[in-house]
């Protein structure tokens, strides 16, 4: 890989780190870690967030049960502060992310419109 | 989003589409679709691609007679010279997109490491 590339790439991770939407996050999961109560609470959502996911890929059916569980933690989830902060700053990440990405996709998605 | 951000993610859209290895990728598509037999035979392959991750991602099953069209269609493709450096071309910008994507997200997954 050239050397521009990994340089722009170095240059775009600084700026990710350096940004107020990362320090928000990192500030977000430092406070869930540091409460043992929300910190079991939240492992327990993802880790039921990562059972459906897994289901899914796999092509299992998904009970009528099991999505119940999954509303239930993420109501219980929703209302502790911590969480609910650390989740809303996840997903800001996660839109700048996307965005990142569709710009730095762009030549590749020109390409594939030609052909 | 940043400013910085934006322009950094600008500066990495910029360095990739100078690429060295931008351009040969640009160079086997636009050899692939000026040539209409290549071109026929590569978009059949696509769509026979397309199919099977579209049922993979279902969850449908995959039947031995679609598994063995697919490697038939492969083994063609990989007949026709355009077609095959256009792949190889694919595959070394997609080994490079990978490895872009390993240094930007390098800041989430320290993040996700420690909770
Ligand atoms: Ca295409
Ligand atoms: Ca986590």
């Amino acid at each position: 890989m050239a050397i521009n590339l990994y340089d722009s790439a170095y240059a775009l991770e600084t700026a990710i780190r350096q940004s107020d939407e990362y320090r928000k996050l990192q500030e977000a999961y430092h406070a869930v870690t540091a409460d043992p109560e929300a910190k079991q609470m939240f492992d327990q959502f993802r880790q039921i967030q990562l059972n459906l996911q897994q289901k899914q890929m796999m092509g299992q059916d998904i009970s009528e049960q099991e999505v119940q569980q999954a509303q239930a933690t993420v109501g219980m989830v929703q209302q502790n502060a911590k969480i609910s902060q650390l989740m809303q700053a996840e997903q800001r990440m996660s839109m700048i992310i996307s965005e990142l990405n569709q710009v730095i996709m762009k030549p590749l998605e020109e390409l594939y419109k030609q052909i």
